[in-house]
């Protein structure tokens, strides 16, 4: 059984999180962070989890989580997890971080898109990105995985098959994607109150959201050759779910049943990516862990579609994933 | 033209009312008030305005206010719109006043209820309450009138009818309400950030919503006898709306037809209230003044369904329905 | 391993009913049933199942059913559903009745409700009513359960402690409940059309929905007395859910405290009722088996909030509750 | 005062419709029809309606229509719809079309995109486009206006000044629409039932959907020369509004501010366009004619982001617009 701790444990993807471990066979949670005064128990922040974990949410340092666990899932806010990562990773206890601290793969564009100084420059670019479906080999003996964005996983399956065979224009791609609002996160704002975004539909941070160049350097990385996207994310009034519109321009002739073979191929022992006929809709994953991929020609462009849950698949369910790999469980456990 | 000034012009009801006015051909906006910084203009704060209200929300002081327009809305929560609409009462400007400070008829009540000295304690008891519906007749000479809560004019005007020809139990009222979560206010809450309340329902304030003393005090002054009433809310996820279901006990044997009949009676000059056949939804309403209301006998007891549109009738378009008749204008000028 | 079959399988309740079972560890899904032609796999239908379960939807015969399956859950709309079932019983297969055919006591108060003949009129009133808090000793010999409906549970779990106890009067009861639009079944409707039911809320069947009887009848059978209710259902916009809000008069002075005790108490080991301080949502429970379940005391009355997913507890995960008890498993297992 | 009729007048358009036109002081509707049985009150179709339009829904022959009105409305599906305005157009009476029958230009495209053959075949391509930003000096003297598609209206709307001023490669154009539900109609269909696509986005009829044509012919039209898109439709989970969001390449380096300022030239007298800097939500333009658009240079393309409400600009207050212009009235009667 492994004991399990997890820092920042209020937002949404902690509580998803929770309940997936819930489920684990071999996963016992120990420890739930928080710097929330009078250490409230875990069910007065999350009415959900009402008799189902019994512990209080405490201000722990490192040290303690470490000695309280065998592995550490961090949801702490970018800059904080690395510096308190940073910290554990002397000790022998494993470590799955929601952040984007050791997604880049350089120091200089991780400063560029934060606006931070990296608390651990060294580590850049040689902790595993966290996509099972890529990078699965080099995760099961890995102390650290960096869990991967939820708009990047999204993209990244999508775009891997075409980029990797050669099909699409690695510098012509353009992703259009929509969220839920629990991508957000649960802090209050004004943005993501109900009556703002309920009933409503928008772009934001046009040309400067932070998940750009996680996906171009993870697709660089994977298909070895430089890509560049135009990625464009909305918010849509519902809770989970993101759906990504992606156009590429082939660089020969193809046909959609090329395309959707080859991604079937791609993907033949991957147990949670699904490449379908029909075009997906968020609903179709929504609560799992999978993503849905379609692709159609039209007008000589290939459009991809995928989709997954954000707080799943986005989150919480590759972070499990992630968890099984490194401990030598079955992919599939707690995810079924 | 009448010049008008909006007190707090921030809000869901203040955008509300703008857009009311700026159909309104007697009204004209000339001040729009918040304390926030930089004098924003209103555009800014609402880009639904964006091209139809050239000002800047300001910092203004009553005075300046008082200067500036013949008509003031305070848009302010209580205790703060008491304070500044005491200090223009001495000029002749109007004031409408959407806060609780006018609406109760003894301090004493205000205070336990809303937990704060009154700022103007001499006044209450002597401002109409401005639910045209039942005080017409006292609007038109005030200088000042106090506009209803949204819970509370849903449930006047459904049980006013029943309660003022004695025909159900005056201490028998069970009033079990839903609102949309515009109700709650834009300033951001965790209670109201989308994925709280998206694909959820529950009640809040049970035995405590300040609506309750409001709805018993209105219908006693109205009907003369002391009535007393159970108020449940709920929040419920969509925009805008109220629906009151409200439960009471006959006096006597009544019929549906009688009770239709009589309301239909009750209300036959009041363009603004439909008594109807079918069950009321607040879609019927929504983004209009309207009060729709219709009545079930079951199993010996009244169920009054009523429903509005919370920022219209319950807010704003009631506000306007009370400017009308203040300044002698045909009731439903910018509300048809 | 139990081969299950699914009668009627294109529903939101035999989704989530295979959901459920595919987390099963001694359940193994082997006929799915539909009228539907051309034999569409199940995936066609129902796209979340794609790469989950390999079957195609069969119109089978009662026969070739239970010669495939150990038990058969139904989800045929009420009258076709005994009509079937009767065709099975004599074989030693196990049924799960989705439908209100076998839940009331007596023929002349279903054929009153439900307007048809009853196909099987010898078996009302000796089918174990499939509430496992309430009837859990019977279930584990029954060759049929009769599934209860999803307003009904919620309403027989918030009342049955306190007329069990008799802390409040049986014959002065109201619920005011509300759902989410899956209640209302997969069928194409005007009413259930997003743009009608969106931004919308409303009562429906006022004094005339087929839970009233179920309510009476199974709440009197369980407390020994004559029961009798006000059910008003409304129609919520959102996926999944209800919530009733109940109004009780006590027999007697009572605390807040005091009946939550013995709401705590009469579920004591029962794993999937919470009782609850806070004020129970919706999306507390969403996803889940649970009922929570908590009490005010407002002026005199005893209001009983309690919530379920519809189609967990109040559908699916009950049947599987049910399932689990009649096949000696864990009650919890594919539920937790 | 003009008569006016609406044909098929049970849809969310004609709704949307009625509701205009009741605040419009040049005109009163005379006829409704439908085929319903029963000659229904348009209140019991429409319950927003109630006390506010006095008429039944009639099966009217178009013959009647055109001797009771001077201005008709065709709600009428398309073939349908042709089929009775023809027979309508000999006498002097005014028609919009809200259907595609008269939109496009040719034919051929018109009896491939459609799949029937045109029941007025020599009219079509001579029928004016009724987008009154484009076309308004056609329509004051025309008989019959063709009424714009609703993604048609956004998309031409966004693109026509670049297109115009040849800033941007009329072959590589993105199209990523999303809409509200409403735009499907009120059909009872399983796709836009409440629990199908509540919490859920995907796109539909890829490659295929009817208002590619219409944008392309539109467009060449209007910037003389030959335009080609590709077009996504997706289904967002929320009553109204569409957003584009438009992927162009320019011809030469451009600025925002450049593109900002020259489609505020383009639409400097157009009432109903607004040129916005920031990120335009569906939500600012809900309930009105307005057009927002911005755009945004990111990585060398052009983005340009447009929404309108669907029920509103995109089909009933561009019809009201339209009907203004050929009597001669306000462009923004009924409309501010």
């Amino acid at each position: 059984m492994v004991r399990v701790g997890i820092l920042g444990a209020t937002g949404y993807t902690a509580l998803e999180l929770i309940k997936l471990l819930l489920r684990h066979r071999q996963a016992r949670i120990t420890a739930v962070t928080s710097r929330q005064e009078g250490q409230p128990h875990i069910s007065t922040v999350h009415p959900q989890l009402t008799g189902r974990l019994d512990l209080t949410l405490q201000d722990l340092s490192p040290e303690t989580v470490a000695a309280q666990c065998d592995c550490v899932f961090s949801c702490l806010p970018h800059a904080a997890s690395a510096l308190i990562i940073m910290k554990m990773l002397d000790t022998d206890v494993k470590v799955i971080d929601f952040s984007a601290d050791y997604r880049l793969r350089d120091v200089a564009t991780y400063e560029e898109w934060y606006g931070n100084r990296h608390p651990d420059p060294q580590r850049i670019g040689k902790v595993v990105y966290g996509l099972p479906e890529l990078f699965g080999d080099q995760i099961p003996g890995s102390q650290l995985v960096a869990n991967p964005g939820c708009y990047t996983s999204t993209a990244i399956l999508a775009l891997a098959p075409l980029l990797c065979k050669q099909i699409v224009d690695p510098k012509d791609l353009i992703i259009d994607a929509k969220s839920g609002v629990s991508g957000a996160g649960r802090t209050p704002k004004l943005t993501t109150l109900f009556p703002e975004c309920n009933e409503s539909i928008s772009a934001y941070s046009v040309g400067r959201h932070r998940h750009t160049p996680e996906i171009e350097q993870i697709l660089s990385l994977a298909s070895g050759q430089q890509v560049e996207v135009l990625f464009t994310p909305h918010l849509v009034p519902m809770d989970r779910g993101i759906l990504c519109t992606i156009y590429a321009r082939p660089l020969r002739p193809v046909t959609e049943d090329e395309c959707l073979e080859l991604m079937q191929e791609f993907y033949r022992d991957k147990p949670f990516v699904r490449v379908v006929d029909h075009l997906p809709a968020t609903k179709d994953v929504s609560g799992t862990n999978y993503c849905d991929i379609s692709v159609r020609l039209v007008r000589g462009r290939l459009l991809v579609l995928a989709c997954i849950d954000n707080l799943i698949k986005g989150a919480s369910g590759v972070a499990v994933q992630n968890f099984n790999l490194m401990h030598g469980f079955d992919e599939r456990e707690a995810l079924a």
